[in-house]
């Protein structure tokens, strides 16, 4: 039977503890390929913990394909690629880890109440910033990677909120996820074939056919991106989007998380993962699932980030985390870069990650954004339409799929449902390949982004495809 | 006789007038190579000026290669390598045009009373703008190219200090000249040969080199870049620094720039140059020099220019400006990259230069490096070393060149002369090519950057010089 000290749990929950010394026993080997666990009400039996407590954390375990469960005959431990795994993560069991965030959403909030109240909370910090700080640190150009208390406010906003370790000299900071992307790319090089998912994220493809590098196209599963495919194209870097992946929405599976490392670390050293974890913090559901970037063992991820769904587009900061060997390339090939984000900004965002502000507005925005989400659910539940339609990958903020029972082109379908307020996006204008355009399951699937939107616009959504499916 | 009416000077002077008119028949061709000018007398008492206005147009011309002076035979005018010129240039002689405004700076300013007035105008502008603009504006996301807002401001202000008609839809801000620099080869394209003055800035060798495309080495002569190595080093790009090269400090002359133009020109669409106009508000004396842009009728001249010497570089605020055809090729295939400069910033920015405040800072800069520059030539004339010092391209701010009689080598003069306050750069340490390291006439040439000094550590340098060469 497992046995854990409740006592260590520290500042975590029941819940998260136990889901945590799962975990950890499956990724160290203590628990084996295959192996059994105890049924849920024995073991909260046993550890003295309510059943409610480890369902919770058996979802969870669940959710990241860490276990699997088989109806009638319990849960089962899956099994892992085999693979190095950093001893850091192992031990750090009970200490400050991931409180309650998660995952994603693609949309650039447009004008709305929302975009009002990101507007006044930089406004703020800018103020605040521009009042209590001293004219010597706000006006003296910063670092090349940036100010090191914004660095050092990143790597501990990673820390706890993704369970992320992170060294605040192997951070960067940029004006954008796209500048990184370039910068990444003079420093990979410009001889590498760049793979990225299909769909996708269709400016990746464009950014990296402007930097003149090869770029290939690697479609998806239900676990994340076709290993048969990465071996097909053979990639030199994968640009991917495990924790949410755009526009389709998919978490990549702990299994699959395990195969690209492995897939990365057979040629370590050359062969590269870039994470672009851009809306980890929007994750409604459930926990989020590691970044691979703190799972990976050979120095082969590089971590970004962005701030951009954090408090808006109108703010360009993002940030990357590099591997070891490659933040000592960063210093000696391009270190000759300055900073391309003004002091200013740097200070005032590194007070509001230092003051909690920003970890507060982003649990707002969450509740927000859960809420939204939920109402969508019900004006489709009370539109009749339940058995045609069905949102998937819901779970993660500001943008799900919607996938609809219909003889409409995805095309003719949007076009009769947009409108001033909702605009979705068919699913397959996200794909590069011909044959990653239609899904085998023969439905239209809609790219819905609802960060922005009000009741009245997911009512009148509602109405619309009621007409369009009539 | 020249004639000129003077009643349409508008609000020039009349000396700049004057200057003007005769530039403009040069340019189209009224006046022809080798005329020769009415002398400075006869043409002040044929127009009814003084002398000295006569005398100050005639300066200027020379200065700029339009006119060469012969002793005792009068004034006379230089072959111009035929080019079509844009008709606007010619026509508009009398209408708003340079003000006050000229020349170079390299120097980041550094902590100093003069840091102290950049930190506070910025600030101010910053809390201005939040306080007095919308919310709509100041936190929406900007247009890829900027807001238009400050893009008509750049326009204007090229119009009114440096005598450009720019069309603002051809305007790109950016996070900085080399992110700028960065969206230029991914226009121009990575196949292409990038050439670069040699001494040059030596972080756009490894900006290019960092792009993975293919960088050559040109020399300079007294008149800019050498055609002859152009011609043998075949680039396809040439990147100058025309108004104030550095390091030498060096102004192209007007003969040159025609050549160059004419190198374009000759293979115009694939063959081109960018203009890095970097430090054109800081002249100290004399005219600027007329942009290559501002006399480019085949639209092969990207120009470039950032506020870091206006405003400090913690701002991270630059742009281009490009040419018709260039426009629409970036439209087409890097229209999909986001600004990389925050909307915040972009209307702080672009209040200071609608108000005026902006070129009023500018005003005052200028003259501060005026004094400061002549407190340096003081000390220098002062310390007995006159005969074996000579301060070189000394009328464009923030660098100059020390040319210094000395057996000791570059390298070992500065390591006996920099001090906390001020520390040279050897000018061979800004040379890539052997053959550009040395002079022909066997001088040390010092780069000295003195835009945050004070006259404590100008005393302390002049001190140091005269123990180093005692």
């Amino acid at each position: 039977m497992l046995d854990y000290n409740l006592a260590e749990k520290g500042e975590l929950s029941l819940y998260e503890y136990l889901y945590r010394r799962i975990r950890d026993d499956i990724v160290s080997g203590v628990l084996e390929a295959d192996d059994r666990l105890p049924s849920k009400r024995s073991l909260a039996q046993h550890l003295g913990v309510s059943l409610v407590t480890v369902e919770g954390a058996y979802a969870q375990l669940v959710a990241e394909g860490y276990v699997r469960a088989r109806a009638r005959s319990g849960y089962f431990v899956n099994a892992l690629p085999g693979l190095p795994v950093r001893t850091a993560l192992v031990q750090r069991s009970a200490t400050a880890l991931p409180s309650g965030v998660v995952a994603p959403a693609e949309a650039i909030p447009k004008a709305s109440e929302d975009s009002g109240e990101l507007a006044r909370l930089w406004s703020r910090a800018l103020r605040d910033a521009l009042a209590n700080e001293p004219e010597s640190e706000l006006f003296s150009p910063a670092p090349p990677q940036g100010l090191w208390r914004l660095r050092a406010a990143i790597a501990d906003y990673l820390c706890q909120t993704r369970g992320m370790e992170v060294d605040p000299s192997c951070v960067v900071v940029g004006a954008g996820a796209q500048t990184l992307d370039n910068m990444i790319v003079q420093l990979l090089g410009h001889e590498l074939t760049y793979g990225v998912e299909d769909p996708g994220y269709p400016r990746l493809t464009r950014l990296y056919r402007a930097n003149g590098v090869k770029v290939v196209h690697v479609g998806l599963d239900g676990e994340g991106v076709r290993m048969d495919e990465v071996g097909a194209a053979c990639p030199d870097v994968m640009h991917l989007m495990p924790s949410h992946q755009f526009p389709t929405g998919r978490v990549t599976s702990i299994a699959r998380r395990y195969e690209l490392l492995g897939w990365a670390c057979a040629e370590a050293g050359s062969r590269w993962i870039i994470e672009d974890d851009y809306d980890c913090e929007f994750r409604l559901a459930g926990r989020p699932v590691p970044a691979l970037a703190s799972i990976d063992a050979t120095g082969s991820v590089i971590y970004t980030n962005t701030f951009s769904k954090g408090l808006g587009a109108a703010l360009r900061l993002a940030y990357m985390v590099l591997p070891g060997q490659l933040m000592e390339r960063y210093g000696t090939e391009l270190g000759f870069y300055s900073t391309t984000v003004s002091s200013v900004q740097q200070v005032a965002l590194a007070r509001l990650l230092e003051s909690g502000a920003y970890e507060r507005h982003v649990a707002r925005m969450r509740k927000r954004y859960r809420e939204l989400r939920d109402e969508f659910a019900d004006v489709l539940a009370k539109s009749g339409l339940a058995d045609r339609v069905r949102m998937e990958e819901a779970d993660s903020g500001l943008h799900f799929v919607l996938a609809v029972g219909t003889s409409l082109s995805e095309e003719e379908l949007v076009a009769r449902v947009a409108g001033p307020g909702l605009s979705p996006m068919p699913l397959s204008s996200c794909a590069c390949l011909p044959k990653n355009r239609t899904a085998p399951d023969g439905l239209a699937r809609l790219v819905v982004q609802y960060g922005s939107l009000d009741s009245e616009a997911i009512s009148a959504f509602g109405a619309e495809l009621s007409r369009a499916l009539a």
